[in-house]
């Protein structure tokens, strides 16, 4: 209805997350209203994503820099590695302002709905990463849903003889919750009480 | 906390209308996830609106071509010319469906608080046009806010003695509403309805 440059942005606009037609329309006008300070800005950002950010070849999190701005930070304790599932999710946990070490980022969950199996969460990468920089604790940090958890009872039963200490969130985020939606605080609270995967938790069904 | 590239794709997306700080780092992972199908292609889209969409010499839409794709229609009653704030509310008409004249784009409403003044609806350009194309009807779409009806008045004064007859939207669209949030049928019934301005509501105080 609006020329096809127009009607092209209004309609790659409304696949953002969050946006429906209507908010799309209103983005692409107050976009075009503000050409210089909003739209040329906002091309450029993406173009500069899309040339720069890839994933950490260390643990699968996303910059432009690799190993990452975690990886890469010495500050860091590499002997304490959180699983998470995705780069939100290590988001999260940082927000929460508790956690020093790094970060295994598993892009996903096992689900045979979306096509991930076990191969396609790092694993292997994950074990040769225990072994070199001799991991004490591997804290298993994915989301109170049931993929999240049948993933990690998987991950606790490839890494149980890793020789690294599992551990695991404690209770206090709700079930059927995802991380990435939890309170900075309960989030903290829960990183502080974390407790060790015994056998009969773990589920080495 | 993600890196330079990405950190300033989220601060770039969070500025969009309707996008707070959490949906707009959603929003940059689900781009960067498919990266091909939709963070390249809307840079892409974004960069072409910038280099080519362009308000209309004619009416003040935003379209690709000059004169617009309304402007530039045949089959388009050019005697006939609605008066609208915005693109979005020419977008509204249009939905509509029973429009088939012209438009004149104001850009905005004479307002002290936004600093829009009577030189920067293009009333020149308007009477002009109303003379040249000897435009029979201007239909006053302006919306039932207190900017909208004052810009309203302004213009029933300016164009009195143009020639052309001077009609405004029934009344239907609620006291206080913006035009671009009424429902398609409201709106059509409106247009359907509308009236002659006479000089007692059109206010030549």
């Amino acid at each position: 209805m609006a020329g096809q440059a127009l009607d092209d942005l209004i309609r790659q606009l409304a696949r953002l997350p969050g946006l429906g037609p209507r908010s799309a329309r209103r983005a692409a006008l107050h976009l075009l209203k503000q050409r210089e300070t909003l739209l040329v800005r906002l091309a450029a950002s993406l173009t500069n994503a899309a040339n720069e950010v890839r994933r950490c070849s260390v643990c699968g999190n996303l910059d432009s820099a690799d190993p990452c701005w975690v990886c890469g930070d010495a500050e860091r304790d590499r002997t304490l590695v959180c699983i998470v599932e995705e780069v939100d999710d290590l988001w999260a946990v940082e927000r929460a302002g508790l956690y020093k070490g790094g970060y295994h980022v598993l892009g996903g969950t096992l689900s045979a709905i979306n096509g991930t199996g076990p191969e396609d969460l790092g694993v292997e990468r994950l074990l040769e990463r225990i072994r070199a920089d001799a991991v004490a604790e591997v804290i298993l940090a994915t989301s109170a849903t049931v993929d999240g958890q049948i993933t990690a009872h998987y991950l606790a039963d490839r890494l149980a003889s890793a020789g690294a200490l599992l551990t695991r969130l404690a209770h206090g985020l709700p079930v059927g919750g995802e991380l990435n939606y939890l309170d900075d605080g309960t989030l903290g609270a829960a990183l502080k009480a974390r407790r060790p995967i015994d056998e009969s938790s773990a589920g080495k069904s």
